[in-house]
């Protein structure tokens, strides 16, 4: 036992201690209440059962009443429905206990029924964190273990070994249940603390501490990177930008952001993030198709990341209106010769010269004439322009055949105003901002 | 067996590989030479017999010459005196092996005896060295496993199981000795390699491999969190300077970086860097003396690591002469009234104000009367010309009683030469740059 917990809790904090009745939260509630004083914090007990049918959690929640009861601390009393959970979500049952758990914790500093919740996981459990991760396949915050502190959720036990509880426990002769949560470990996690741990502590007795040591360097280290890697984000057009001259090490992380920050909560391993540092290193236009419709495309000196359209414009015959895609909203409208007025961002073309016309996306062919200019394929002029690639599918053109009328930025020379010009059109174009 | 080997090897490479004559490193042998054809490199043998009398290193050594001689290939056989450099350096046998197996790369590296040398280390070998590391108290680096090259060493087998090692020199029928280097191997390797990965192989079949991923992509943040941090010190007056405004995770690296700079090779542990990190949230003048010497001192916006002085410059009675400490070179010589040359950068002061001057370093109660300025402690003097207080105790004083003749910057208003100086003396200062 140790000041470590002063770390987390401040005067006048109020603090809900995790107890499942086991022996290691048991000790903690009672470490807590007896430095609360000096301290100036206040202490209640949290106690979540699971619902689980044939396992001694209605037990064992019965045993935390009655010790929150002997020792006079209030007690916020959840249930929750774990099996159900388990179905909905297709999880094991010990994922299902722990999401539900962290539900009601996320609940309760929600409705600031506490400042922070406090649980017992010690310097033990972290060591078998570590290396469940590393051999499971962990980034370096997965190697870093289990974290101090994290939103309200707080760990002041972190650094004590489960010798010292236990001795803590004795000492103080504290009762309590067999850890009903030990039930529900998952078969991993009770063979690392079976039967890995406990040779390994045999040949270093000091491993876990070792371990520890290594994990806070590792966390310190880890969100250097983060923030360094987060800094070189860049974004636009419903696109995440990574710069390709961006160290490897960093451009990696960055790309794990970014597919993050484009809503995908699966997990995507490294071997996309691999895949997007290969495209720093590719040519323009160079292209990779990760999960879920996510695109990563080579775009000049950085890597574009963004979510692929769902649904392709359809086709429409030409005619005044407002026209809706993914990339903007373009409005065709008469407008009087009177109220031409060039300059104003609307671009005016003469009525009479859209015959035939549609009101389509890009196809492979088209062609464009500038004001002034040659005829070149849309392709090329849209890289004159410099265009991204991901934004050129989306851009709603008016076409006559496979000549573009109206290019999304600028009308073709076809359908300019002239001497003779007896109706005009107003076209008005936004590029929408996404996400 | 993969093209992993590939990363490591160019055309026309000359590979020596370090064959024990042990299962791996006779697979390893084999493997490079069929490779070598297609790959346009050469290989050779290379062989260290470690001298351990009831070793059967004889044996393998003999082993080895035989089966470079059917195989045609050119043999590199050393014998070292593992024993000797047990007893020498106070080592264990294992490690007193590996540091002389290690002498005799790095030697025939020199000698360009082979451009590169490869090691049969493997995926298993590299998981053991992470979960050792790791329970023993690593850095990133260390839990970043075995390095796949360093200077001239290469590791081609490094993401190779054992299994497909295994696999590989049954289908080849290839003969090995019983590795020689296993039973040098040390005891806790001998351990997690026999009782603890066989149980962890059980729960992760895949487990090594991702610790290998995990390892690729540490190397990679570790290698640039050093690069980040060494570009942090900067170098002058035989100190490394810290800046205290950096981020601490690169704070810690930049002062291991210069405790080393600093030549020290002992495991100065993480916990020195760790008050060196204190020292950057603490006032100027604080201090922390770590082992071996080193110094560490808060010194306005940076943190200053150097050596100490290890012996204090012993008082002289004043005379003209060359005066050297580890701060400077200080030169009194007479000098005839009409050679006085004011700015050339040396001092010009009055023979005859000398009398009971001695030449000495400083001691409290020290003052000094600057050219037209009030008499002060010589301490707030140097603090108001910012000398820093690591060089303090090194620059070579006049002085007389407590009274400061010559301060190291300035010459005394006591001695300066007047309307009534009849022998003038020379004072030249240079400050010496150490390492």
């Amino acid at each position: 036992m140790n000041d470590y917990y002063t770390r987390f809790i401040g005067r006048g904090d109020k603090i809900a201690v995790a107890v499942s009745g086991g022996r290691d939260s048991v000790a903690l509630l009672h470490f807590l209440l007896q430095k609360s004083k000096e301290g100036g914090f206040t202490v209640l007990a949290l106690n979540v059962e699971h619902g689980i049918r044939g396992e001694t959690s209605l037990r064992d929640s019965a045993f935390v009443k009655e010790l929150c009861s002997a020792w006079n601390v209030p007690l916020l009393a959840f249930s929750v429905d774990a099996p159900a959970r388990a179905r909905r979500d297709k999880l094991s049952m010990e994922q299902a206990a722990r999401a539900e758990r962290y539900r009601v914790f996320d609940a309760v500093l929600a409705e600031k029924s506490a400042d922070k919740i406090a649980t017992a996981h010690h310097l033990g459990d972290n060591a078998e964190t570590v290396l469940i991760n590393l051999f499971r396949g962990a980034s370096l915050k997965g190697a870093a273990g289990i974290p101090p502190r994290r939103n309200g959720i707080i760990r002041p036990f972190l650094t004590t070994s489960r010798e010292e509880i236990d001795e803590y426990v004795i000492k103080n002769n504290l009762p309590f249940a067999e850890d009903e949560t030990n039930a529900l470990t998952e078969i991993t996690r009770n063979f690392i603390r079976g039967e890995v741990m406990p040779r390994l502590k045999e040949k270093f007795p000091e491993g876990e501490r070792a371990v520890m040591r290594f994990c806070e360097i590792a966390r310190e280290e880890d969100n250097y990177l983060e923030e360094r890697a987060r800094a070189l984000i860049t974004e636009g057009d419903g696109a995440y930008f990574l710069p390709v001259t961006a160290p490897k090490a960093l451009l990696r992380r960055a790309a794990l952001l970014a597919i993050k920050q484009l809503g995908i909560t699966a997990d995507y391993g490294r071997i996309h993030a691999d895949g997007v540092c290969r495209l720093a290193e590719a040519e323009t236009g160079a292209c990779l198709t990760l999960p879920e419709g996510i695109v990563a495309r080579r775009e000049y000196d950085r890597v574009a990341l963004f979510a692929e359209r769902a649904e392709p414009f359809a086709e429409r015959p030409f005619a005044e209106g407002v026209y809706e895609t993914q990339e903007g909203v373009l409005t065709i409208a008469a407008c009087p010769l009177s109220e031409v007025a060039f300059g104003d961002g609307a671009f005016y073309a003469d009525a009479d010269k859209f015959e035939g016309a549609a009101i389509r996306t890009r196809r492979e062919g088209d062609v464009f004439r500038k004001f002034g200019g040659k005829r070149k394929k849309l392709k090329e002029y849209f890289i004159d322009e410099k265009i991204p690639f991901r934004l050129r599918g989306g851009i709603p053109l008016i076409a006559r055949g496979k000549e573009i009328l109206f290019s999304g930025r600028e009308i073709s020379e076809d359908v300019k105003l002239d001497e003779r010009t007896e109706r005009a059109l107003k076209i008005t174009y936004e590029t929408q901002r996404r996400r």
